[in-house]
């Protein structure tokens, strides 16, 4: 075995013992975690409202980048061989009529409610954060060890069917003089989210106080830093809550799917 | 109005203008029509079918990239204003039974079959051939006036519900000096199939004989050329073929639906 494939199957290895500790009931955000393997945004609906989702997620790659999706009545992924995602990821909401009524760290219980339950994987922008900090650039909530900040924004998504809502953006402060290469390097990985959709002045999508996230944690900026906004997988979410969407398994923001999938492989 | 929005106009218009040559009954290939506007393969199906085509197309992105899909019931499309689905291509197939039973240049009659007919449009790598031209790489089925050749493979999409089939390539020959920009120029469109799936010998895709393409026209070969090949955008109608679908509309392999979207917007 040569340097790379052990490099490869040290990542992987590194993927299975997260989705492990998770199993066993670990519950933490999962940014930095196996640098290098895809993180992925989980919702899992019952078949009859799948193709509504697929349709939302064509209409709206940018925020719903689809990375695959499961045969109905299967917690099985290509991602992730062996992979079980009614229990290997850290944290779930399930929701009910539009609302999140609980979050679970298992969600067998919740799944087995249907038996045609559909699971959608959908591109994280951590996927590309260890290109940035390999590039120099400091991802902050990396940095300071918590979780990214995330935003509802006033921007609408494209409606499909019976499910309608607005985008949902991360935000990584990045000084002035590398937000052009945070963009170029984000671009391209277009599965994942790829370049941001706002630099700048938050208020123009909504936003108005940086420091009051609606999923995640605040994160420290510096002085002259810009927050940068990328579409977000929890963009699914706010469809969910906005349309009233009778029942849905997702991860909890930050608490995502890993795989078994190199970075690399999203790299265009 | 500038330089640059006098040329969009004029290339918006083109497209209209080609439109309605087909509508009122023009016959042909659309390649090198309407340059440096998007043209797009179409599937039409009732609505009990989408939801297995949408997955079939997220499972198997290269050959079948979507750029949109119609609401049920609705002939019309996001990308050209005011265009008709059911009139707006220069020829159609209609498919009963997974057997192609006749082709028409008014697809209305059929349309009306089924009150919920879902048009679905994928990536068409005419796309990029204008910036393959630009780059001076001659595109064999335009400097000779013909439709691109196109062959079935032995290569089996990853198969979807009730869906399955072979992927569908077309092909270019290229000198030798160039395939490395003529791959590199088109994996920046990797929503229009992106780079090449195959380069050079045919036999290991399946393909015995190149002068007798599945669909379309065989090209001149200059020798040394390399035969490139790309996902096509015909896959679904091999899937169509292949497992037996009931009942769908498609357009007739090179004689394409060209929109109102400037090929730049899927340069990645």
């Amino acid at each position: 075995m040569n340097e790379f494939a052990r490099a490869r199957e040290a990542a992987i290895g590194a993927a299975r013992q997260a989705r492990k500790t998770y199993r066993d009931g670990l519950i933490t955000p999962t940014a930095g975690i196996a640098p290098g393997m895809t993180q992925a945004n989980l919702i899992a609906l019952p078949r009859e409202w799948a193709y509504d989702f697929l349709l939302y997620a064509q209409r709206n790659p940018k925020a719903c980048p689809v990375l695959d999706v499961s045969d109905a009545g299967s917690p099985s992924t290509l991602l992730a061989q062996g992979a079980d995602l009614r229990t290997d990821l850290p944290l779930y909401r399930i929701w009910r009529d539009g609302k999140m009524i609980d979050e679970v760290s298992d969600a067998t219980q919740a799944w087995a409610e249907h038996d045609d339950m559909v699971a959608f994987l959908i591109g994280c922008s951590f996927t590309f954060e260890t290109a940035l900090q390999e590039a120099g650039i400091e991802v902050r909530h990396i940095a300071d060890g918590c979780n990214v900040p995330m935003y509802r924004t006033h921007r609408a998504c494209r409606p499909a069917g019976r499910l309608h809502g607005e985008m949902v953006v991360s935000m990584r402060p990045i000084p002035p003089d590398r937000v052009a290469e945070a963009s170029a390097i984000s671009a391209r990985y277009p599965s994942v989210h790829g370049a941001p959709v706002h630099i700048g002045e938050p208020a123009l999508l909504g936003i108005q106080d940086l420091s009051r996230p609606d999923f995640g944690d605040a994160v420290r900026i510096e002085p002259g830093e810009v927050p940068v906004f990328w579409a977000c997988g929890v963009t699914p979410q706010a469809a969910v809550a906005a349309s009233g969407v009778p029942f849905a398994i997702t991860h909890a923001p930050g608490h995502m799917f890993i795989t078994d999938v190199p970075d690399s492989t999203y790299h265009v």
